[in-house]
């Protein structure tokens, strides 16, 4: 690690303020990812679910050894924060409200993945993403006879959300993570991206998360709340190091990644979309306007660019599930090629 | 409208970009203070409510008019956005899980206020706050019969919020208005306010959303996502004007007035809560410290200042509950000294 980049990053991890559940999510990553890389996971083992084949050679004796190993994603979502002080009153977030990422971990699922859902505290969870902003109050009523019943129009969406939920996370294939802050966000994707190593060409980042690309490094900021009432303020904001490059590189480079590239001027999107896939070595790069971004992206690849539209004659299909197909599709390309 | 602080408020609200539905808004706002204002108002009369008696002099002829009018709180809740683009993509934001403001709601009502509730979209919301943070996944579950039904030990829990929340908007007692940016905060507090002035000294402001100190003015503002990778940052911000002076010389020069302040740093705050209270004319200013602030807060009035304490010998207590009652009583006396 003596690169630029390197001592960049490195002096980001150092400012940081350690994980307070650090051993607690380790855990919980460790025994998610062994689960469902072992014969006898919970979760029942889907046709579309490739087997993956070692080879193990050893002197003059070559052994190939097959067995099925469950692809696992990781699907971040939300926004991060960038605290300005450190005892944190004020800071600067990304406008994300998650459902990208919710959407997407149910596709994923029901094609046969296990999902770990990086995501922003607050922000939308996989089975909410069809249901309205207050889904809790709006949904339900007490009967006369101290029932608590569901609405009308509401009762088929609401079952289904609740019991699909249930079902993945009792099946072992969704695993939650929250968090709130850059610092939390970088730190727990190193986590998951180093546990995930073993899953080899099965791992896939699904980076649909708005990460900041600035922040204020924990040691230079100001400890309590900054003082309004003496006119005008200014910030400086350091860039974020690019942890794509790292994470390719280092923390999982046999995983299948893809990242997103969101811009509300689309005459530059395209392009820098193919420069960041070029420059992080991403296997895809799902570009998205502002505007436009729940009913078509384009995606991003070696082999070209292939735009995505939601299917407009269902009310309620959305943009991520030809999204997510498509990804998965690409993903068996690949492993394919790994093993050969 | 002639001083620097009015120039600036001025200014500030001419830089704003209009709101989205403001004729809606206004029309639900005279519909509520309506209901709430006459004798076949949809709510039942509290015991609590105080009968406000005018006085009409009229030449020689004085005639004493009693009627009973319900107070109306307004209760502002969670933090404002700052954008720092027009095409939003990054904005600054300031903590607030709007707790604070929604158990103020439950308890306001329940001694007999109705409540404009006006909170940042997003946090939470009257009768959710005993609840845990994604309390649609985590209270329910489908039986095999495929009902929907609450899980233990959520059961009491949920029923009552979902009743009380169903009553307390059915009975015309709550009337819910989200927001997001500084500039969508202060017009809607504005129309509040205004709106609210029939009520006289009934009228109550209970300001507890966590509002933005500084803010870029519309007209600056980058209107594309700010691009990264030409190193650090700078962002330069302008004070918001201070409202609270407006709102009690201007807007609503009768209503009863709280106002909050948080600090990090317990050396200062009571200090500069008693400030506020003097500089904005504030009938009193709750002064809160963000680690101690479920446990206890201070009440600064023209009379002292007094400290409220969480009741810690019930476990489903919390300090909002002895809050409002020592706020309401404030409110009793106001009316009636306005009264006389």
């Amino acid at each position: 690690m003596d690169s630029p980049l390197n001592s960049e990053i490195e002096s980001f991890f150092d400012s940081a303020p350690p994980l307070n559940d650090r051993a607690a999510i380790s855990e919980k990553l460790k025994e998610f990812i062994a689960l469902n890389s072992s014969e006898s996971g919970k979760g029942s083992r889907s046709p579309l679910l490739i087997i993956a084949k070692y080879t193990i050679s050893y002197i003059h004796c070559h052994v190939t050894i097959s067995f099925t190993i469950r692809r696992v994603a990781c699907v971040t979502s939300g926004g991060t924060t960038v605290p300005l002080e450190q005892r944190c009153v004020r800071y600067i977030d990304n406008f994300s409200s998650g459902h990208r990422g919710a959407a997407s971990t149910e596709h994923l699922i029901k094609m046969g993945y296990a999902v770990i859902f990086l995501y922003r505290r607050g922000t939308c969870e996989p089975y909410c993403s069809s249901l309205p902003d207050d889904a809790f109050l709006e949904c339900f009523e007490v009967t006369k006879e101290s029932a608590v019943q569901v609405c009308q129009p509401y009762s088929e969406a609401v079952k289904r959300a609740i019991r699909d939920h249930h079902a993945a996370v009792a099946g072992g294939l969704l695993l939650k993570l929250p968090f709130t802050t850059i610092f939390e966000y970088l730190q727990m994707l190193q986590m998951i991206a180093v546990s995930s190593r073993s899953l080899g060409p099965c791992s896939m980042f699904y980076l649909a998360a708005a990460v900041s690309d600035f922040y204020v490094p924990w040691k230079s900021m100001a400890e309590h709340k900054i003082q309004s009432g003496s006119g005008p303020l200014d910030i400086q904001l350091l860039q974020v190091p690019k942890m794509l490059s790292v994470l390719r590189k280092e923390w999982a480079p046999m995983a299948f990644c893809i990242s997103f590239k969101l811009e509300t001027d689309a005459e530059i999107l395209l392009e820098k979309a193919d420069m960041a896939r070029k420059k992080y070595g991403m296997h895809a790069v799902v570009a998205n306007e502002l505007l436009s971004r729940k009913e078509q992206v384009v995606v991003v690849t070696n082999n070209g660019k292939i735009p995505v539209y939601r299917d407009k004659t269902s009310s309620d299909s959305d943009v991520e599930k030809p999204l997510t197909k498509l990804l998965v599709d690409r993903h068996s390309v690949y492993i394919k090629d790994s093993n050969t």
